[in-house]
């Protein structure tokens, strides 16, 4: 393994204090706390996202005016702790109570449904919103039902703008069940990530081989094959993710997530294999992302995740300003 | 080779047609050409650059109001036509002369200069603005003198708020000279890139081993030795960096920059080393960048960046709004 870093072990503490020295403008940290929060404080409901590190620019990338109050940074692929979320809530908090985005994980969910509790006792009002976006299996490592993946940056994004509008806790906890529901996301993987304390690639993949419905873990997708076209790869993962809709929606997103080792010119090549197809099955794209939101560490590889905007409420949304380092 | 394409000879098509489809509101490509150009006209001077591809997101990427008027892809690592460039400038002119930024590479520089001649003869004023920033090495494959590399997207950035603020072409000219001597790069590669039409790795490195001064294009450095942590990476490089000046500069840019396959999280642990050393040598940091700029498609690696920043008109410049796909 070869890695540009110090000790494994402060990996957390000096990524974090290169986020918050580099965009000082946009983010600070919380004393010696795991939390990154906005610089800007308004009135209006907290967001708070957050679980274990390795998926940059998640979380801490998307915290700003518009989109996330504060990120709380786990180790890598570990749930933070609930004293660390417990920080990010009391410090979100503007009188307004706080939601709390996480990603569908039961170690992420204990911990975060502990946090809520431990703020409920200061009189904080606390809501969750799970995302379960991940379509490719039902359980899995680490997961009861299914996984929460890149579709959560477009829940920060929708329920970022809608705390700025002024919406109330009980709204945007609303929405969120929402928007959750209307996102669906499949990934793959051509090569693992390696995680630096453990040295190596959490699985081994044949040189001509990728797997399909690979999660952002490494957890096991539902089929591995011999590598395919990009046009190939296209049509099963948009195949797969609108059967999954009681009805095929009229006007979608789209975002296309690189896992932090595929170059965008890849990204880039695949997403033009999906336009085409959604276009033939007329299915109108009105909002596009492209490029490394969710990553896992190295691998290779991507997701694909659609959203359906029937509500142009949500469309406004997704192309609304904001003030982050990674949007 | 695993990569998520179709047939390789294919790929500079396929992607910059998922460029313009992903970003409609941004760019639009000019009929079937290799040029990527921005929606908004305005009536300012117009700002090409381009070259090779392989370097995404540069340079579609930074196509829009504020920056660059448009870009041309080559093939991978292959300057783009002089026709190609021609078709360019003639789109992006608008009557107040259009400047080309190039990186120093002898096959852009020839073409570049081409497209120059080929549009005076049609009354377009054109300037070229050579940007030779890499420190590392003198002379190289493709170059003669210095290589152009990731400094390039601050040039982009600086002369395109002055074109958007209404400068003139022998303005920007002279400003684009003086940010160019202001901006030096080093970059280092843990793992070279895979040309997809070549299937292997441009050279190869032991498991162990780093290259320092490597260039975009997999060009050889300056030293080549076993790994070291990160913050006697970050020790050498801004070392290096701040020799080069013949003074050290009192305020500064940071870019850093990764290469394609390298992680956020590493590219967050070096800033932060780098950040570390140049507050222990008073040298203020006024402005950040962290993240992949430009890459040489998956290649392992980073560069770091140092911009002078003793004009405050040029921090402006940096941190003003853009509406581009990947600033």
């Amino acid at each position: 393994m070869k890695k540009i870093i110090n000790n494994p072990r402060d990996i957390i503490e000096e990524m974090l204090e290169g986020i918050v020295k580099s965009y000082p403008s946009i983010v600070h940290r919380i004393d010696d706390s795991r939390v990154v929060i906005k610089n800007a404080e308004a009135k209006q409901v907290g967001l708070v996202s957050g679980g274990g590190s390795g998926h940059e620019p998640a979380h801490a990338g998307f915290v700003g005016d518009g989109m996330l109050s504060a990120a709380v940074l786990g180790d890598v692929f570990t749930s933070p702790t609930p004293d660390q979320i417990h920080t990010a809530i009391i410090n979100a908090d503007q009188g307004e109570g706080v939601i709390l985005i996480v990603k569908n994980y039961t170690g992420d969910i204990l911990n975060f449904e502990m946090a809520k509790d431990m703020a409920e006792m200061d009189d904080i009002a606390v809501e969750i919103v799970v995302v379960d976006d991940d379509i490719a299996v039902e359980n899995s490592t680490y997961t009861a039902g299914k996984r929460g993946v890149a579709g959560t940056v477009l829940v920060h994004k929708i329920l970022g703008d809608a705390a700025r509008k002024g919406a109330s806790l009980s709204e945007i906890k609303a929405l969120g069940d929402q928007v959750v529901a209307a996102t669906k996301t499949i990934g793959v993987a051509l090569r693992a990530a390696t995680v630096p304390e453990v040295g190596k690639p959490g699985f081994e993949l044949p040189e001509d081989e990728i797997e399909y419905g690979v999660g952002i873990h490494g957890e096991p997708g539902y089929r591995r094959e011999k590598m395919q076209p990009s046009n190939i790869l296209a049509a099963e993962l948009v195949e797969k993710l609108l059967a999954d809709y009681s009805e095929v929606p009229k006007k979608v997103g789209v975002l296309v997530n690189g896992m932090g080792g595929t170059p965008l010119m890849e990204q880039f090549v695949f997403v033009n294999d999906v336009l085409n197809l959604l276009a033939k099955k007329e299915v109108e794209v009105v909002f596009n992302k492209v490029g490394n939101y969710m990553t896992s560490i190295d691998m290779q590889g991507l997701s694909l995740t659609l959203i359906d905007l029937a509500e142009q409420q949500w469309i406004d949304a997704l192309t609304s300003k904001v003030t982050t380092i990674s949007w």
